[in-house]
């Protein structure tokens, strides 16, 4: 059994303030999906985006959502540790399943050693819940291998519970896994090429597109999982020429919200540096996915989702 | 007339807290020194590590210092606007000579209009001050030329004021001079290669190594000023070699701490993801600098300050 | 059935001259080990660190062991169009079973219009053999798409065959699959994700490591096809752990020929700009290998080979 | 007396192949212009674009017209060493006044050891003439600074006479410049910012746009040796605007042909990869930069020249 997880969107209203009235109604349809959780505040969140406050609000109301069979995951990276232990804490608190943290992104280390100190002394600030790393190195332009983060964190950070590994660089993401020998847990992170790490026995994913293709994915997953491999790599394909659309236009922190709207859900437009899309290329970017059938073959409606 | 600003350092305490009480101090310094003002919180001063009531706190304390010949200039860019904004008012409250923001560095705009339409809403939020673009492609990897950012910025930034220039390119730099028609300070923020921005008619220089190397660095405008090249080149060269091993040594933000409690302003040491300098790495490094005779021609010491 | 061919070496003696004359027996090797061709003067063989008539000795020093069932591909890129075509008439005189060529690596394509131009010169002066593309961002540096290749190819090069993809980006691998409609051939390069290219449904590999892992890479190969997946993980956990050693040392260019020589083959060392290994680095290289079980499970020796 | 040296073109004919007849009036025109020489098969002559004989036949043709006050440097550089190597030999059997070579750009060089013994093993195939190292990391790549590859030289490269520095980082040049005692000349290549390098006290140059800007440029370097700064400060604007637009163009390789042929000089069109201007690009290129008074500042016509 995987753990499936969707990397939420932050709601905004048309001003742009946070909305969190919807995030019951988003919640309850992610559960509907099948999904096992939710990555907040992270890049598809926007969370460097977002005020202290808002990530701190934005994280209390997903928690508020949080059960038994749906995890919480708190992101909560920041280039100031300070300001990373207030969000960590406040995530502790509320008994959040884990919380995440990636590499600075200003300062960036030089090396495994600086990468582990930084991060040793967040997950420190919420010792008594799980510590995931976020490898992103497309954003954050950091190119410690996961590996050698895992070698050099020997019992510095001991509530490291896994990692969120969202990398084209499969022979790290193996190397990590037999490295770790069972003790971690790894979250892939690019969608479009889940059934290449699924081969390699990756156990779970976060990914921004369980939003809106979480049927498809899912049903990728049980295809493989019962050794459907054609079925398996036909759902991947879909998958992965509606995420090259989605990539032609901007990525999923930009888009995602625009497929969400669409069928039905209104989290509001991106946040700055992000820029909204155009009416124009709103309507061209949904005609193009539908063009590659995503409204039969990904989604089932919110209101008709099982 | 140039105008030469030292780029702060934030003071620490040995446990990493801020140490404002040693600001009147510091600020004293500078200014026996000849500096015309501070850049706060920005680089050097480890702006993104801090936590934002650490940098108003920081800010606060410097904008005590301020005075008619003595500018505080408070950097406030942030990933996040909101988080920006709540810098750039309270810097409007205590009347700072200026607001500094850069480009935000997770999510990189990917063209000038993103680019300013991001800086006009942190700048729109103390529109009674001065707002300065600070351009650093080195640390966030944003290329966008200044040139182009000036083109796009029309009237969307009316109390927009000049550029801190901190890299390489000397053609940017000159044509966005010529491209403003003087209606825009701009502040070179390379010190290794000050006279060759000064050539091109640069009118003042932001540094952090004007901390240290005010008395040199000031000789070099004068020579400069006064025509006489070779013993500015001079001036030049001596900078630049103990510049290039402070490079060496992990940069100024890393190493600047060290020179400065070496000459008897204890301001602690960086903050990670900087590493302190080990003990041996502080030995060896101000051995080099003292060989390359830092102590004759650099600095004046704290106690000798004119 | 894969079609799995081996990035050749090129043999030196000890004054680092070509030595030809290991070439046959070099062959037999290969083909004994059930590899169905090889791939000549590409990276592997240090093609751009030849001269031009070392080139041309060298390929028809291969293509005298070409066969039906044992292809001979001449890698004829070069920066100079020229001198590309100069090796790729030769490689057509001598019915080669293809030639390739990657782009230009100095002056950089612009876009797919310019690339696709570059390449269609060189295809068109062997147009009665096949061409394929060979894709290596890694060492190009050039970054674009080889589904914008292809889609911008259309009539331009009627002797396109296929492409040697060695790229992370499963996306763009598979994309380009689906584009081609089964027009072209895709060789996978990466030989430590292979696993990961293969669910997706690619039909052959050229690789360095089947020089000495041909063994263990077709045993994965025949584990995946027969719905093995276990075993077939296994497989490639063991070529992965390996090809991370060879990273570390350099790479299979720089390392390939030592382990070569440690199973009987000797084809000299490697050229500048490559540094060949010390003594004592290519001791400690074998020992890592042969820690993680090189010789039991990888390779069959030379004399034994089936 | 400063050493102002042009970077040629390679003349083509209507079917881009060699137009070596056209030599002599171009020489006699860069003699004309006050020129000290040329750098031929370089960059701007698309060097690594020509066959090994179209690069000798190149070379000879200007060489034929070197004499005491034009030198004639030959570019050798080539990812073979074999190859550069001959070209190197043909140079000196030439009486060439030196040869240059750059990095390797396929294999790059780790460090300045494996980039000194690359160079060294060229320069050594034409003892008898002066080898001048030639930095571009732009196009190469390599960033290992001239710093460390001339503290890494010591005796390994007896016939080094210089460097032909092309790039920003004047930081590297000035201490490279220091590092050599006078022992070697440096060339620098970034016209756009001549007067920063000249102040920090380069004594050459070899730039592209002396080819069509020698005037200007020397009226540059006339006004700056007499300390008429503002002067020469206006000159070096003037060239930059003009830069900047041939930049915009894709860079002078590309676009100087058209200059120069719109100057009577017809050197044909520049070679794939680059890609030749259409008609309305060259139209309004020819525009932009008459805009910036081309015509009357930089360029005395060829017929007209002194």
């Amino acid at each position: 059994m995987k753990s499936l997880i969707a990397a939420a969107h932050t709601p905004f209203d048309e001003k742009g303030k946070l909305q969190l009235s919807v995030i019951p109604e988003y919640a309850s349809y992610l559960k509907k999906s099948g999904l096992n959780g939710v990555f907040v505040n992270g890049t598809t969140g926007e969370g460097v985006s977002l005020s202290r406050e808002e990530r701190i609000e934005t994280a209390a109301a997903w928690l508020d959502q949080q059960s038994d069979d749906f995890r919480v995951l708190v992101h909560v990276g920041h280039n100031s540790i300070a300001e990373a232990q207030t969000l960590a804490e406040h995530a502790q608190e509320h008994d959040a399943s884990g919380i995440a943290a990636m590499s600075p992104t200003y300062f960036k280390p030089n090396d495994a050693i600086e990468l582990v100190r930084f991060n040793a002394q967040i997950a420190a600030s919420a010792s008594s819940i799980p510590f995931y790393y976020y490898h992103f190195p497309a954003l954050t332009d950091v190119h410690i291998s996961v590996r050698d983060f895992l070698a050099q964190v020997l019992g510095d950070i001991p509530n490291l519970k896994g990692v969120k590994f969202t990398h084209y660089d499969l022979m790290d993401l193996k190397l990590s896994m037999e490295f770790s020998e069972g003790r971690f847990e790894f979250f892939f992170g690019l969608d479009e090429i889940l059934l290449s790490a699924l081969i390699l026995g990756v156990s779970g994913a976060v990914g921004s597109t369980f939003n809106y293709m979480a049927h498809l994915l899912m049903t990728l997953v049980d295809h493989f999982e019962n050794r459907r491999l054609e079925e398996a790599k036909e759902c991947q394909i879909r998958a992965m020429k509606i995420i090259n659309v989605i990539h032609r236009y901007g990525g999923s922190a930009r888009v995602g919200k625009t497929i969400l709207r669409n069928c039905g859900l209104n989290l509001g437009q991106p946040r700055l540096p992000l820029r909204k899309l155009s009416i124009q290329e709103e309507s061209s970017f949904l005609r193009e996915i539908q063009e590659l059938g995503f409204d039969q073959y990904t989604i089932r409606s919110l209101n008709s989702a099982p």
